[in-house]
């Protein structure tokens, strides 16, 4: 089988009804139409196997995966998602796997009304790149640098449950209990918070996806905002299943450094607080209050911008590792 | 070095000042506007060790040839290339060879006007995937499927260079007088054809670029376009430096089976004709007429869209294999 045929057949089986798409797959370039007084957001993502998933994934695990972090960028600036390239990298053509993988991968395409609009397909080690493309209101986009002080920091679902799930599965763990389950799950199967991003697009100030953990993510847009943080730990989302497998110290380790929760981290200015209540009662997406944006401190070390962490309202001596970086560990 | 240092040490250093870029590289999108009556044109294409290019190529071919392809398809549709996502993947952090590899990305990127909106830098084996993005005016894409019956079939510059080249290469033949060295720089260094793309988007019908071989690239035409053609090999474009160093039989093998030439093949209506020849007087490209689209042939092969090969004028026997595929070589 070519590379032409195995395209054509895995992955042209999509029904495609977005009338801004005028040409997918199958020519030099997709087409598409931006509706006026919108922006597009554009991100891309890549997987390789051995740093970002184990070889015993399942391919639809993987496509699962692939195309939740790359939607979970788009939610982190306000996009709704319309339109995915995949570039697909295979040591061989394996019929089954690719079987699995493209319909995982078209069926995950479909909850979300994502488009699949082209691609390649080449020989090499197993990877994953993905780019995919949004829409936002212009002017709505949740950046980075746009941090006040003054802003709350709030965060969405529970921390730490996918590095604790990850650590089951690297022990040889089979998921046994809910609790070993729950936390696997999360893992593997991440939900971009699509929904909850775009509710936010025109009343909170700035997001990010918690793909590296809280620690790591959150001094990102401290820095592009040129301020700092405090945390109180003592408000940490988390979930049952994690305290109930881990003691306190642990969890705390998850949810400040394990990566992988694709969770939202956003900052909203108080006033905006009882409209994010109100939007939050029709979303099934809990969203905690864990801190507020403060001045830069003082005494910044060089390059860190910093944050101040908390229990129950008092400071505390805090030293955690950075999160998790692939050239690093 | 982590990877977040190493993303904004190389590649943060471009100097965008693209009006359309609202948002570049450090967040969780990019973010760029596409103004009005136009569409946006999106590929992508990834290069690996070993199945793309050889372990010896230098950081600064590679650079550019990534680019370069990407940005050919963009050619091939009639679009002006804008925006440019980069997924590196890298074996380990080789600051020379960053350092060079940017340099070439961000100057070619440079020379052809595109801005570099963001990526991904993961480890693994070494691989490339660029999504390009580029606009066109509506309606005046040039897409596979519009082939008509009378068409006039032109190529661009000359063909079977790059396996020439690639074939020198292989074969350990260093580059000592000016015929080698044109077909490897033809090789290593092949040219978008940005601004013949753009003459064409409101005159020609069907383009494609050529990067299997002709053979191969323009039954993608025929088959969408449900139609055939007749070529004559008489008027195959061919370069002083491949009829120097090859026979007349090796140089019809090059010119229709090689691939990576990089060059664009469209169809034209006949009505269209003069006014190509006098938007061909300000480029910088030869263009030639090899052919044209006919009727689909009565005994045509299951799924085979074919082409009746002529010399002068005369029909010939010629069975070529069809260009290259990396699943089947």
């Amino acid at each position: 089988m070519g590379e032409f045929d195995l395209i054509k057949e895995y992955f042209e089986q999509q029904q495609t009804c977005d009338d801004f798409v005028q040409l997918s797959i199958g020519d030099d370039c997709a087409l598409v139409s931006v509706p006026e007084n919108y922006q597009l957001a554009i991100t891309t993502d890549t997987m390789v196997e051995n740093t970002h998933f184990l070889p015993s994934i399942t391919p639809e695990d993987l496509a699962y995966k692939a195309v939740a972090t790359n939607l979970s960028d788009l939610a982190a600036i306000g996009a709704q998602p319309k339109w995915l390239s995949l570039a697909l990298t295979l040591p061989n053509v394996d019929e089954s796997w690719l079987e699995r993988f493209s319909q995982s991968l078209l069926q995950t395409l479909k909850d979300y009304n994502v488009t699949l609009i082209g691609g390649d397909t080449t020989k090499g080690a197993l990877s994953v790149t993905i780019t995919a493309q949004g829409l936002v209101e212009k002017g709505k986009a949740l950046c980075r640098h746009q941090a006040k002080v003054g802003d709350l920091i709030y965060v969405s679902g529970t921390l730490g449950d996918s590095t604790a799930g990850l650590q089951q599965i690297l022990s040889g763990k089979s998921a046994v209990g809910f609790d070993e389950e729950f936390l696997q799950q999360r893992h593997f199967r991440p939900t971009p918070r699509i929904t909850l991003g775009r509710a936010l697009a025109d009343i909170a100030h700035a997001a990010i996806d918690l793909s590296d953990g809280l620690n790591s993510d959150l001094r990102h847009i401290l820095k592009r905002s040129q301020c700092a943080a405090e945390i109180d730990l003592s408000n940490l989302p988390l979930s049952s299943s994690l305290l109930n497998l881990y003691d306190r110290t642990q969890v705390e380790q998850f949810a400040l450094s394990g990566g992988e929760d694709y969770e939202l981290c956003f900052t909203i200015p108080p006033k905006n607080q009882p409209l994010l209540e109100f939007r939050l009662k029709n979303l099934d997406v809990p969203c905690t209050c864990i801190g507020r944006i403060v001045p830069e401190f003082e005494t910044k070390k060089c390059g860190q911008f910093s944050i101040r962490f908390l229990r129950d309202g008092q400071p505390i001596d805090y030293s955690s590792k950075i999160g998790f970086d692939h050239f690093k560990e």
